[in-house]
């Protein structure tokens, strides 16, 4: 018999994984309730008419499609069947994909919902999304997406908000050394403005978009062989080149954009939130105006968001921003909205790597009872449930084996008490309590075992 | 523009119905934590050979099946395309499947990492599933299961632990009314001995399951009509009948069973469950003993459970049992285990009907800020932070709309008290606190505010 496998690009994720992954997860959907954001699930499935085209040429490729049930190919034409032409039988065979990401969803969710909404809406999503990309170190064809979008309203606070939010994620986590970049999208289209591309802006957001990874040298020529001239391309570099403070780059922006209505939009919106942040007596800490962050998707119209892990070798993991039009697709034009999503694995991996991971988010029960023959383990049963009247998660050995197995069990599953239970345990009611850790063990009462655990 | 929808048998689940749900499987999470069960996740999609020929036909045709990426017709047999056979290509264009269910991903996953898991192995898993199912009331084709397992020990203990969850879920969610139905696969095999029907007993235990929905007449025509004779079913009916007490149950088939050894060795591990719980100091509340009790699934061997809220027109709402074959079908035979399986859904129903969920499973933020001005606005953004600092769940309505329009969303919204700022509340610092629900309201400081809700 084969050796059962599971497709490429997806993962199980084991007892220990799955705890700090929930560690994780509930740290962040804790905040987003503390913010008056509000639970949405949709369905794995949507119809192909809802995802086809939201995401461009390439998007569709990477659809997984779900094949009709029944006799799919009874309706096909027989002369694309007949050329093998994979494409447009297709659109016969398969009516339905899986969700490629969670915000086309909640758009059409929003727009089929519209009647018993209450606007402003906000809500989390945190479900997988698939994608039938190539599979790499990192990336995967299933995957979860966190979510948490406001839509309704075109409030800076919602902006402000997502910048509290991500503070108060990072800290919950632990982790202290990060940056939230910030920009606007007015910011970069008053900077193709400047250098006469206002028709031209995508090419030179995509060009921006890829300094990071490759370089000025590398975006200059692409750009050039997009059309730019070089005298355009100096004006941008030198903007987007500034160094300075968050003060020093506002004033220069503003310098700049005298003549860009954009442009000013741009450094306006964004002085507004950081004066909000501080209406909420909140730093600028880990806040970073970045001019030359882009943000791929094209979406964004508003303020972009983006925060990386310093010293920790991996890309954004989160990003967000406000769009002007996320519903328009479905028919229900002008919906603003601002958006944050958080990037589970990337976070994990980074959470590794600085060893952010409590003791607590890995252990599994708080108590092993371990018994010696059918009596103590009759005895022991007693004692669980007294545990776990107490609200302390436990378990007891279930079979009857030598005292080191189940000990070993106890230390292989991170449990750190065991109480022992043999005869003498059975007579007087003072029962042996291991420390796993420590490695060492006292005789207890149940009562003082209970209190003891409690107090820790 | 079309209006969007969704796939047919599928459902969204907006912010009231989640907090249901979420209350629910945050119990029931909770409760299996306690008894040392540890999450485990599985990919959506798994490889159609690990799915197929584990439901049975039925269940093969059920399988929602994936699409191959890219050009998937290329290789596939021009003959069956030019004869349509639908069910020759699906092999060739389709290699993964969506799961239909948890307990199969889950032998999987124990076969391929038998070398790292813990043995005895308790994990939970929460996921949806898929079946192709032909929709109706109270039947989707994207549905949660919620089950518990332990494997690698046929200790009786886990059978009594289950019975013990049971009653701490229904506990938490508040429900009195229940049945706990509890039989065995051996006492099943017994009857079937003892009327001559050894080598045919699963025609017989498919009978017995219908006997709730069809009555005994129409089962008792179905079983003749597959060669059982009328002596046999009087035999069968005469102890599917008996009534009595559990004691007089077990005193019953222990005079019936006399000479076959499955039916003593079903009665014995009965009475042993029984005999455990007793040492738990567990009453026997709720456990019905039902010898009537088969559950569908062929793959059961030992105790069978099954779960009725009663007064509620509702199937059952969890079941599971022993087996002790799980794995081995992917090539690990003998790995005995036990499970339980909670059905979301129908507890959503059952809860509902009861009117159990209670009123902070329904709330969203607790405290909105209102504001009649820039001024106040600004000043509210502290009284926010203040409030989430304390750990109270607070939104700050986002727009300068008019006081009715904020107090309206904060109603729809369920948010039970809101805090007005006008400038009197900011010159003297007592903000006007409504309590929405009673409709009172009073001028109260920031720090009564924040004790009295936290004294709530």
């Amino acid at each position: 018999m084969e050796k059962p496998t599971i497709p490429k690009g997806t993962r199980d994720f084991g007892p220990t994984q799955m705890a700090k992954r929930q560690y994780i997860l509930e740290n962040i959907k804790k905040v987003f309730q503390k913010y008056g954001f509000q639970p949405l699930e949709t369905p794995a499935m949507e119809n192909l008419s809802t995802l086809t085209g939201k995401y461009g040429e390439e998007g569709d490729q990477l659809l997984f499609k779900v094949l009709n049930s029944g006799d799919f190919l009874k309706e096909v034409d027989a002369i694309n069947l007949s050329k093998k032409d994979s494409r447009l039988v297709t659109t016969t065979i398969s009516e339905k994909g899986l969700r490629y990401d969670l915000t086309v969803p909640f758009a059409r969710y929003v727009v089929m919902n519209r009647g018993e909404i209450t606007f402003p809406f906000k809500r989390y999503q945190i479900q997988p999304v698939w994608r039938a990309d190539r599979p790499q170190k990192g990336r995967y064809r299933e995957f979860y997406q966190c979510d948490a979008d406001v839509v309704g309203t075109d409030s800076l606070i919602c902006e402000a908000e997502i910048v509290l939010m991500i503070k108060e994620v990072f800290k919950a986590l632990g982790i202290g050394d990060y940056s939230i970049k910030i920009n606007h999208r007015s910011i970069l289209s008053g900077l193709a403005e400047l250098c006469g591309a206002k028709e031209n802006e995508s090419s030179l957001f995509i060009g921006i978009d890829k300094l990071d990874k490759i370089g000025e040298e590398k975006v200059r020529e692409e750009l050039k062989s997009r059309g730019f001239e070089e005298n355009s391309l100096n004006t941008v570099f030198e903007i987007l080149n500034f160094k300075g403070t968050t003060q020093q780059k506002i004033d220069f922006l503003t310098s700049k954009f005298s003549t860009s209505e954009k442009g000013k939009k741009g450094v306006a919106d964004f002085k507004e939130v950081l004066s909000l942040l501080k209406s909420y007596g909140v730093t600028e800490d880990h806040i970073e105006f970045d001019i030359a962050l882009a943000r791929g998707l094209s979406y964004y119209t508003g303020c972009i968001f983006e925060v990386k892990i310093n010293k920790v070798a991996i890309g954004s993991v989160s990003g967000g921003g406000r769009y002007d039009n996320l519903t328009g697709n479905f028919g229900m034009p002008d919906v603003s909205g601002v958006g944050i999503s958080f990037g589970v694995d990337r976070l994990y991996d980074a959470m590794e790597e600085l060893q952010l991971f409590p003791k607590e988010a890995q252990i599994s029960s708080t108590v092993m009872i371990a018994h010696l023959d059918e009596d103590t383990m009759r005895y022991g049963l007693k004692v669980a449930h007294k545990l776990r009247q107490n609200g302390i998660a436990t378990e007891i050995y279930p079979d009857q084996s030598k005292l080191k197995k189940q000990l070993d069990y106890a230390n292989k599953k991170l449990i750190p008490f065991v109480i022992v239970i043999g005869s003498d345990e059975m007579k007087d009611g003072l029962l042996t309590f291991k420390n796993m850790e420590k490695g060492e063990q006292e005789k207890l009462s149940l009562t003082s075992i209970i209190s003891k655990i409690k107090g820790q």
